[in-house]
């Protein structure tokens, strides 16, 4: 069996932009096996009876200095977006419902956008841009997006990691182990590469 | 002024046993300036209105996972306790009123006992063990930890931490940054060493 990580995202998430654009330099040196996850965060966190910091005063203010750090240590370039939270529902079920070879640039825009640019990506004419950028068909998104199949797929896939004890993103599963967080990054790579 | 690395801690946290014991081996290579605060880490999480992980299944078992990993990775003598949580207030207490020459034996048996050697610290019986291998007199430390004015520390340093926007263990502050969480030490110590 070939071995693979996978990778719990969503475009909310600045720890998940973080990791990602660290993998993705590792995976240039390197080719990694990934498997790129969609889940609902908010979802995700209702399930599991979490508040996510974004919520909480304290913790709020401590992940966005703590991101800033992040980023500079790992020199990453990254803006804390000023129009956070929002809701990444479509961009989600977007991520879901194009087709396979767009996958990857969606993925990419859709984070550097929110994390680098800061560009509130709940906003229809931002979407708008990003779907011209990344070569979607407007009409065609945006009713899929509003399918009941794709819809369902989402809940789909956010149920399917709470039961796997999933409970945060970035989440990380290589050989069926969970890794949380984008400081485990290097543990699950150290399990990918044994 | 002299730098430091202020270290808020609650022998109940495991990240804060793992964080001591890292930072304890550097401290032997290159003479570091700790200054140690005591906080009473469920009174914390009261006041900032957080849900410790102890009290949510995943999370629970993610932090017991991690914790035995962050301690394999680096070489820590570490067991999951198996009364996690418990009540540390006594011995938080303890750590307030014994004298000042007691502070640094004290410290580390009440770790060692809980986080290495499988001890429930919260019986009498084990604080009695405690603190005779600590060379403490029994009698007067049941006393002090009653006291209004030894009650009244521990909540006041809690306060204190909360309000410096300080809302989880261990945290370390250097040059008035606040850093959570064991896998912030490294940062710590890059602002400390800057």
């Amino acid at each position: 069996m070939t071995k693979s990580i996978e990778f719990y995202f969503d475009f909310i998430s600045p720890y998940s932009f973080l990791a990602y654009k660290r993998l993705d330099r590792l995976n240039k040196e390197n080719h990694i096996n990934i498997i790129y996850k969609p889940i609902l965060l908010g979802g995700l966190h209702k399930l599991g009876g979490i508040t996510a910091p974004a919520f909480n005063e304290r913790k709020m203010k401590n992940m966005k200095n703590d991101c800033q750090l992040v980023s500079m240590k790992n020199d990453i370039e990254f803006i804390w977006n000023s129009k956070f939270p929002i809701n990444s529902l479509y961009l989600m079920r977007g991520y879901i419902a194009i087709d396979d070879k767009y996958k990857k640039k969606f993925f990419k825009i859709c984070f550097d956008c929110y994390w680098k640019n800061n560009i509130d990506i709940s906003k229809e004419k931002n979407v708008d841009q990003i779907l011209e950028d990344v070569g979607l068909e407007k009409e065609l998104f945006y009713q899929n997006i509003q399918k009941l199949e794709i819809k369902d797929e989402l809940k789909k896939l956010t149920d399917k990691a709470f039961k796997k004890d999933i409970f945060g993103a970035p989440t990380f599963v290589v050989n069926n182990k969970i890794f949380w967080g984008q400081d485990r990054l290097d543990y699950a790579l150290d399990e990918y590469n044994s």
